[in-house]
């Protein structure tokens, strides 16, 4: 069960993210302590060998880690990242990615989160990338 | 001193890395093993509260310290990300971001590398990300 | 299924690590891609709080992910820590700490490996730290 | 300068993480945000092939980072370790290590930190490990 603002907070966040646009990214699902964001590899997110950019994999995930943790929060708190680490296992390539964040420990003062980024082609799903990290809770100034 | 074929390899390179031109980065300045890239915060590159996306300093930051690396490979070598840490410092806001990518420790299997991103407004410079992280050198298939 | 020499290379380089001994660890349980280590925390392994140290919760979870690794490779080959990640989720208290590393993606270069480490104490089980990093494995010298 | 119950509180912190005494470990220097942890390479610290185990380099690593943090705290005030990673660069090996912890951003929230792991053998030293990571501040209960 989410809270009954969390649909308008989610979708108003992602929208005012400019960079989600840029990579051609939407938010595919979200729940308690889950997120799912999927986007194609455009031809502008590309490094030199024509894969996505190490930068693409990791904002989609970096993304769907913290919309996992904005899942938690109460109405007026958002989410930054602390500190994200990532390994890349495949090349970032196909039809497209799916990153899925997890909350891995919800803390009052840092939420411990993980995601996981496959890329998809045709009915396969190869793991590309996985990353492990902090979220703080920001709450509005008094 | 950078052999004679560095210069052409790099600047092809980063010319396909299309996220780079996305981005609106540009690759400053390199040398052995170190290369600086700097862009400014677009409009298509922010986070919900219109800082810079940490996508974009990850993607600077993996790319400034990619290039670093690839300053010390020979000329068939490229070089790929295994894996890279990233912790935020800063928001990212200002005239324009500056990565520093720089090699720690240049081995045969693995390329130890950093990155310090900062952020430019007027005179002022605030380090706004640090990264630690990992290369391989790609040797073309025989 | 394990090969027929897994059992004594691991047993053979377990008795080798006598930071593990130090440590009061032993090898619980391992198989294909996966390893778990156990151990009380001892007097000696304490940090300023008298909660254990991270560099225990570490070198148990550093290790367990190595034998982990170690489970994929062919007889003569070894491994060793390239990089790891740690995040600590809750103090390293109770009976005993149980390591459970595993294989994510056991490359021909690199090894990506995970570990997670629970305090157990009675009946109960926490995490309190999980790990994210990569070995490489180590031919002899020819 | 550094406040005059520092001395004191580091000394005492110190004394009171017994896995510093079990590896020999001896607080060497510290000032403001920064501090330096020395100790050889006990029998009982070993990892398989007779160098120092990662948890040995990781453990003394992590406290000089934790105590460079604590020499910018008020006298009340801990610091805890929620995130490290380490990029294990050579071997440990050699008459002793040398861990070197510095704040990198001192936070009212989170405290980056950094630590140079060297291995010291007549006058020769080696950089065999570089961290990064976060300390958060721990103020009593009220």
């Amino acid at each position: 069960m989410t809270p009954p603002f969390l649909d308008a907070k989610i979708r108003t966040s992602f929208a005012n993210q400019s960079m989600m646009a840029t990579l051609g990214a939407r938010m595919a699902e979200f729940g308690p302590g889950h997120a799912r964001i999927e986007c194609p590899i455009l031809p502008g997110a590309r490094q030199q060998d024509g894969f996505g950019h190490a930068g693409l994999t990791f904002a989609i995930g970096d993304s769907a880690a913290g919309y996992a943790a904005l899942t938690l929060m109460p109405e007026e708190v958002e989410v930054l990242t602390a500190e994200m680490k990532i390994n890349l296992l495949a090349p970032a390539t196909g039809d497209r990615l799916v990153a899925t964040g997890k909350v891995i420990r919800p803390g009052r003062r840092l939420i411990v989160v993980s995601a996981e980024i496959t890329a998809e082609s045709g009915g396969d799903s190869t793991l590309i990338a996985l990353m492990q990290g902090t979220m703080i809770p920001m709450h509005p100034r008094g």
